[in-house]
């Protein structure tokens, strides 16, 4: 009965390049796009998961999940002893694994499926995600991770003493999260397509809303970002944070010189200065930028390449990214190592649904792993949470904690239908 | 009329899983296959490509190729000019980067792509490959590298010093090349699945045919592989170098223990200890395991890793393979990378058509960029090269000089036909 008997695969993309939201200096003209799966079962209980991308090659990640989805049907999700089964299926099968391994459009595949999974073992238990992870033992979180390539960084047994560590207090900041929420930070102001004149409108608006941290976006060119900066500066005052964000935009010699000009505008962190796989480089950055702080993550492809970021003291922030490792499984592992290595986690979102999924991962990362809230905060993003049936609510600078069912994956059946790509009215009627 | 006006894919797969033949500790039951490619012009001349696969998830490899290949329709390739700039194009889509940047099925759809790019250019100037890079001035070269991410290790100016410098005696090397062909060695030996008695029978057979190193599968359990180890050693005595492979199974600590029982058989070189991903632990086991060197790149995905791993004194050879990053233009990259750090290139071949491959990179090395085979071998395995026009020619223990036109990346027609997937005979009979 509570066995998977169909994956459905939906390519839904919303023309955001339309009005450059969401536009920086690697990214001019992204459409935010999901790559949409929903698990069936006997029992009519649904998990839904997707993977967020930025419009051509959606196509691509849904053939993928289609590909992987395949390895599902007939399993039972019963519990976290099954979601530990289910991710290292979708995670290493031997010759898919070549294609790979662990990265790239197969992992974002398995990223869907895997998040899908905990949406419907969430669901049938009746609590929003991270209070399921939050009731999980320290036994089940550690039985969920995928342990190869980490033990000279983080062994089980040391995530055992994590976590237990955090038992104590856990129903109290469980109760702190229902009450109070988790500070977030927005980037509506700073997309690189937008004139001084709307920077100033939105920053002024973000802090009047509550928001202590917003995020220009910075690398095309040296001049419009400090003016932009300055802009924005000025019209917040010296007591926000002011995040900037290259998108992988520099060399190393290049971020530490462009960063030098924007120094005097106090940045808090410059995010992905360069190469996301470039472990070495973002080392080399922030021991010269220091005190400037280095945060990235969103294009980080899996669990290894976080670990060599902590090793090599890399990074100030850890950006965890909901759909791009596979899933939950392995973002508990990330917040494992981030825990272990002392660096908070700020997770990326914005994009599709990502606002809606990271949150739970944040909630379960001060409850149960981290239990500290110094200096984390989550991105926020104002687009496209009309689409959810579950949005992520953010009052006062602070993300609420999600109250139903799931992993607040779901999408609207309208808005599936009216964005399907090609064919749905929003793209066939240009 | 040199323009391409179509693109043609296929899914071509050889049912290798059923003879055990490429089976190791990580890819117990392969399908060797290829996603293969076909540029067709208006001139008549036609382009080749390919990336390797080990079977599923070769339809995706496909349906990336038709994505990118759709790029390159009315396009001209006259020259490296128009390389470096179908490299680009096939690499850096704002959106598709998304999908990676630079990694998983995208890139290697872009290795065939670009592969066959180079195929067509060395066919229209009628010279096999090696020998049309090897006419190419410095300048040329370094107009075909995207340097993006590579000056904190290399800049386009030193690249140029090592091109230049290499000019003196290049013509000299070229013959020699022509004469004597470039050393392999050869893993036919040692697959997992092979017996003791094959083991042996075949590491004798490699030695009276010239090959001054072999290559053994390790990993899956140490008993066996100190046996196997053993016989091979005791079959070919203390002067051939036996390199072992562990195609990613180990943890860094484990990598050190295992290796440590497999010292007194005295092993050239371990071969992918650990995950492909992890540069820091390359480093850690390389240092613990000195003097037994550490060789990998066959999964490493791109410059970048390519560029830590040298920086970190990761590795003792670099094994590029043809395919798996973005083709030629980017081997142009880590040939010079591993120019300037004095690493030698070894790269990975076998599969289906990597031989045929690799051995026109590692010949451009020689006759234009390290100048030196010093502790330099192409890996040769003895599968599958009937399917290709123009098959690579081991003799004595050594590569012969491709002479035909092209990148030798073309495979029979009645090949891609047979096994063509799902549909062709080979597989439709079953």
């Amino acid at each position: 009965m509570n066995a998977i008997t169909a994956v459905d695969v939906f390519d839904v993309r919303f023309p955001t390049s339309r009005s450059l939201d969401g536009s920086d200096a690697m990214n001019p003209d992204p459409d935010y796009s999901a790559a949409y799966v929903v698990l069936r079962t006997g029992s009519g209980h649904e998990g839904h998961g997707f993977t967020f991308t930025i419009g051509r090659g959606n196509d691509l990640c849904c053939a993928a999940i289609e590909t992987l989805g395949a390895f599902l049907i007939g399993r039972e999700v019963n519990g976290p002893e099954d979601l530990g089964e289910i991710s290292r299926l979708l995670t290493h099968d031997s010759q898919i694994r070549w294609l790979g391994p662990e990265k790239g459009v197969m992992h974002l595949a398995a990223a869907a499926l895997v998040n899908a999974a905990w949406d419907l073992a969430a669901r049938r238990a009746g609590l929003p995600l991270w209070k399921y992870l939050t009731g999980l033992s320290p036994e089940e979180v550690v039985g969920c991770v995928d342990w190869r390539y980490l033990s000279d960084a983080l062994t089980p047994e040391e995530a055992l003493e994590i976590l237990r560590a955090a038992e104590d207090g856990k129903a109290e900041r469980t109760a702190e999260v229902e009450r109070d929420g988790y500070p977030a930070y927005t980037t509506s102001p700073g997309w690189l397509g937008y004139d001084d004149a709307k920077v100033v409108r939105l920053a002024r608006e973000a802090v009047a809303e509550g928001y202590t941290q917003i995020k220009l976006k910075v690398g095309a060119d040296l001049e419009d970002d400090r003016r932009r900066f300055a802009a924005a500066r000025a019209a917040v005052g010296p007591g926000v944070r002011i995040a900037v964000d290259a998108n992988q935009r520099w060399d190393v010699d290049q971020a530490v010189e462009w960063m030098g000009a924007l120094a005097e505008f106090d940045p808090w962190w410059i995010e992905e200065p360069t190469s996301p796989d470039d472990v070495l480089g973002h080392a080399a950055i922030r021991e010269r930028l220091a005190p400037v702080k280095v945060a990235t993550g969103e294009h980080v492809h899996n669990r290894v390449m976080f670990k060599q970021l902590l090793q090599a003291g890399a990074i100030d922030f850890l950006q965890l990214d909901a759909a791009r490792v596979a899933g939950v499984n392995e973002n508990l592992a990330i917040l494992l190592l981030a825990a272990k290595f002392g660096v908070p986690v700020c997770p990326h979102a914005g994009g599709v649904g990502l606002c809606e999924l990271v949150c739970h991962l944040s909630m379960f990362d001060y409850t149960s792993v981290s239990a500290s809230m110094e200096d984390r905060v989550i991105e926020y993003v104002d687009h496209l949470h009309e689409h959810f049936t579950a949005p992520a609510v953010v009052k006062g600078g602070r993300y609420a904690a999600p109250v139903e069912p799931g992993f607040s994956a779901e999408m609207r059946r309208e808005s599936l239908d009216r964005f399907a790509y090609p064919d749905g009215p929003e793209w066939s009627i240009q």
